[in-house]
């Protein structure tokens, strides 16, 4: 019904592309939670793009202006709003009677019966993703406070893989030397992947990749039984994130070839403590947290926005016809799309802890 | 907070494993929707254990008693109750101070802080599934009537793979030979299939499969942007499943090992309508129905109660201890999963259409 | 959408008049509420039928049957389903053709398309509030172990008042000589009251009344702003009770009549807390706990099923017809409105509570 | 949790009294709804200040600005949000050392811990009634396309009354000579109300008054039983009007007087529809529409913020102290209250009707 997500922590996300503003309303968060806007910003930066040749050259300074619900730093308690204004927009990019395969624009015609501002995707464009970083930025301020910490590395662009973050001690991801803009835990990979996104840009084409996802610190017991457990929540929430395909928990599909045996993982005692002695589980057990680090690992498709030509139709001409995009778009979206699944998770446990 | 799910049509569910009675209300139906029992009865039947070397031993008859909101074989429009009492039980299989390995009791033990019924497993027992297939039964004879077809097969169990379902043309998905209890569409692999769960069964291990399901007929403009698009509707559904540990939709996570050319399914006119060529995106567009087949895959995990002695810890003793479990459990619970996660599916599709 | 109330602790209600059972779904309670059984029935017995010549003859054990959720005398933490069959039931007294004047055979009728078991009132029945204090009963304990109390009077029946119950001092409550079945505190005033129903019976009429409530101990800084203030979640409770057609709180419409300086409470300190010299308010600033005790009252029409014949259509012959109701029905159900309100009350406190 | 209300079509306020931007978030309305800006500052102008000697002098322009949801005069189908800037603020005005009596000065304060931005009443001020509103404008429009139209009176000031609206026939309604700044039926109440307001201003005080509202058109079988009926929804949107403190529907506390064979309203046959031949159950029987004119009246208190010294505590100090409210208030915020109320019931009856 709604662009709208959570129980205790609502958030309800607003905006066209290229309209006045896109933004969201945050409601449920207690009075009192520091936000360290410096910081928030710099969470906003990691989304933006235009910073390299990896991303939209679509310049956006994306600096929220918070409306209500944040006073000298500290949450209110009442219900946030921040929008970002929409200033970079050049709606004659975009043809909208011929619909851009891979992309909501025909399914949100057939929608919304033509009245939907679909110029640049509309609410379906990726643009949207920047209200959810809002949120998500807020978030993982107010979960650090409670212990929790996300950490999120680009897990393979194409068929270049990095290597998996460590799931039995988050202690060591502070170590990973992840560049806001390219997170990668192997730095040899890094190139790889790099490359591979040139290569797909040079002919006008996108890749896809993975994103992974760690969260610590989430106390054991959090998450409820069906409908509301973790895996029910996060999946819900990272779904909020357009090319998002699949996504994993633990090993995830690989635990479908495998055994019980080898799949369980065994509880033991360590330092007066029962936790497992692997995490194949992904922190996850019965929907319900067993207080090892959350771990997921999201899809995404690659940019469904090419320069190369496609076909396509023309709705009003009802016959095939040829879409060459003129837009400014990402290579491969699963880059930005770290911060957005961080965002997307850390608004899903948000609502689950506090 | 909840074992609820739904917006237009809520599901609630109830019970524990081996409490008095399993159950579910559903809200929001309207009134006159006409309800086959004998074929409700049919499609219970298929998540039923005890009929084969495959599912549980344990017989329960399973027969849902309407309570409320079903009258002569209709809907009554006011709130459906269905229970089924739990005659079978025999609750000095479990030993609850030994949490089993890759299952809720500790979890939920921490969580409840040891007031919850966690004998069979409790409200986390697979068994609770018996009150979603109740739902889903429902749900699946609601939609057909507005067009809207569901079909299930058992995609992989281990290192075995069925035929994929065809993504393009639903009318074909009659002809596939389903065993109800058993449904896949190569018959080769069938037999492959049943030998990789009689191998695991014989060392008293357990193995992991992966579920197919498809819907067809569900119109163009179904399911909304960002939080509440189809995605993000049925993963919170079929994570509601226990041992569920990933969904991908369409091609799903083999999206991100290629190129936005190869994936982007063109548009094309077919029969005055317009239509994808192919239908990688998996009948899904922006969060919102493409008019294509939907088709998504989910992965279950091994069943975590397995014969063969695992380490555990006892909890009274604070040290570590031997489990050997003694109930009766499926080899592969990926088998009954196929109607579970049908059932999971048609309740999210019929929310967002009702 | 939904027979269903609570953001943190859902109840869903199931069932109708006539059908196999009535029942209601409790979500969200946490695990280790002990719940007294005893009590509970004690509890329930105060709505039940039959007792005395103010209440209808219909004969109902009303004794619920936990299915889920309660253990050995504790919450389990999971969802808590709770029915009463329906035995003494009497089809032939109703005559679904000639809807009932006050009552919701018509606009059921027509609301759900003639599906609906409208014997009785179905779903709409006075029957349904049995569920209602059986989630009522549960919550009255849970809060009471938090300290919270609800004392409930009928304040008025006709035009026969009783005292109204002290706003300021809530102590004085436990004071008040109320009978489980006809609770009013001025004793010469129970006498008149039930004069008032015995001579509205006699000529086979009904008489409404209003039901007063009081809360204390509910802790200062409970409830939201704006849509779901402690007014709004108590009256959205309360309205679900039939026959309730006005509420108000502290001296509500009595307020709209005065000048300010009559109606606001002035703030004063009593033994180092804030609290106000009178309570005007009953309890609740800006849809916020004050500490002082919530007050409200509550109006129930007269019960819509009289004897008399009264004037109706017959909606197969489509004109005129004269009912005679023969079913057994209370000649006053404010009486009985009382352990009903005090239900809803418990309810949406809990909610806003736990 | 949260300043949001609906099912269908959620609504959620935003902003602070002295915050930057007041406003709202309207999520569900479908594409294609024309929506006349002009009409819409009108009914916006209803609620605004300064227009003449009975509301407040706070002067403010309160013309809200779209920034997503509309374009070219049409719903897109995608969120809504509107925000109204505040310029006119002088927070000099307000002591919060001292806290308002009747107001939700004190309690905002316990309980956001001091945080909340408590300036002119935060987001507890009337001044929420802006994106009430807005909110309300554009239901208004999307009902009345619908055949549903709400008329809306000031039913008493003090204890001078005006006509109550014709029940029966709200063709009539239309007749009524109500003046957007204040609707009273009869002109020589008309008078007498406002020597009543101005005489309660001349000596620093405030009155309060009962808001009568009619709304024609609703279709029979609209609302649900139990939590969801009409009653339920209406009062839980209406009581997000501060100083709302009663509602009644039909004739509400009246019928709490009376037999049942003077209230119940007998069906009859009348152009070839079943109506009923009075309306005190105000068109709503069992939570479900009935197809007459759905009435209700609200009590409003009066206006908290008074001129004269009152009596209150410094919370600094812990003593007494004397409190002079010097901003700029309503005397009767009844008055003002009309359009709110109007604005709640569409808010409510489009909820359910969409």
């Amino acid at each position: 019904m709604s662009s709208e997500f959570g129980n205790n922590i609502k958030i309800s996300i607003f905006g066209e592309s290229h309209g006045a503003a896109v933004g969201v309303v945050i409601n449920g968060l207690p009075g009192g939670e520091a936000i360290d806007l410096d910081e928030h910003f710099a969470f906003m930066k990691r989304r933006q793009g235009g910073n390299n040749p990896f991303s939209t050259p679509r310049q956006e300074e994306d600096i929220p202006v918070f409306l209500s619900g944040i006073k000298d730093g500290y949450t209110t308690g009442t219900p946030i709003c921040a929008i970002i204004e929409n200033k970079n927009v050049r709606r004659r990019d975009y043809n909208l009677d011929i619909p851009r395969p891979g992309h909501a624009d025909y399914t949100a015609y057939k929608k919304y019966g033509g009245f939907a501002d679909l110029s640049g995707g509309g609410h379906s464009s990726g643009r949207l993703t920047a209200p959810l970083c809002i949120a998500g930025g807020i978030m993982v301020q107010v979960l650090r406070r409670r212990g929790i910490n996300l950490c999120t590395h680009i897990y393979s662009i194409g068929n270049v893989t990095d290597i998996p973050m460590d799931y039995m001690n988050p202690n060591s991801w502070s170590s990973y030397e992840l560049a806001p803009d390219f997170p990668v835990i192997d730095q040899s990979a890094k190139e790889k992947m790099q490359d591979e996104i040139i290569a797909a840009k040079a002919v006008k084409d996108s890749v896809g990749g993975v994103v992974e996802c760690g969260i610590s610190g989430v106390p054991i017991g959090i998450g409820d039984p069906i409908f509301d457990g973790i895996e029910n929540r996060i999946a819900a929430a990272v779904f909020g994130i357009g090319a998002v395909k699949g996504i994993e928990f633990g090993i995830g599909f690989e635990a479908a070839k495998l055994r019980g045996s080898s799949v369980n993982d065994p509880f033991i005692f360590k330092g007066g403590e029962v936790v497992t002695e692997s995490n194949n589980h992904g922190g996850i057990l019965g929907g319900i947290s067993s207080g090892m680090p959350i771990i997921f690992r999201t899809a995404f498709k690659p940019t469904a926005s090419i320069s190369m030509p496609q076909r396509s139709v023309s709705l009003s001409e009802m016959k095939g016809a040829t879409l060459e995009i003129k837009g400014r778009h990402d290579p491969c979206i699963a880059v930005r799309g770290t911060v957005c699944v961080e965002s997307a998770a850390a608004i899903a446990i948000a609502d689950m802890i506090i």
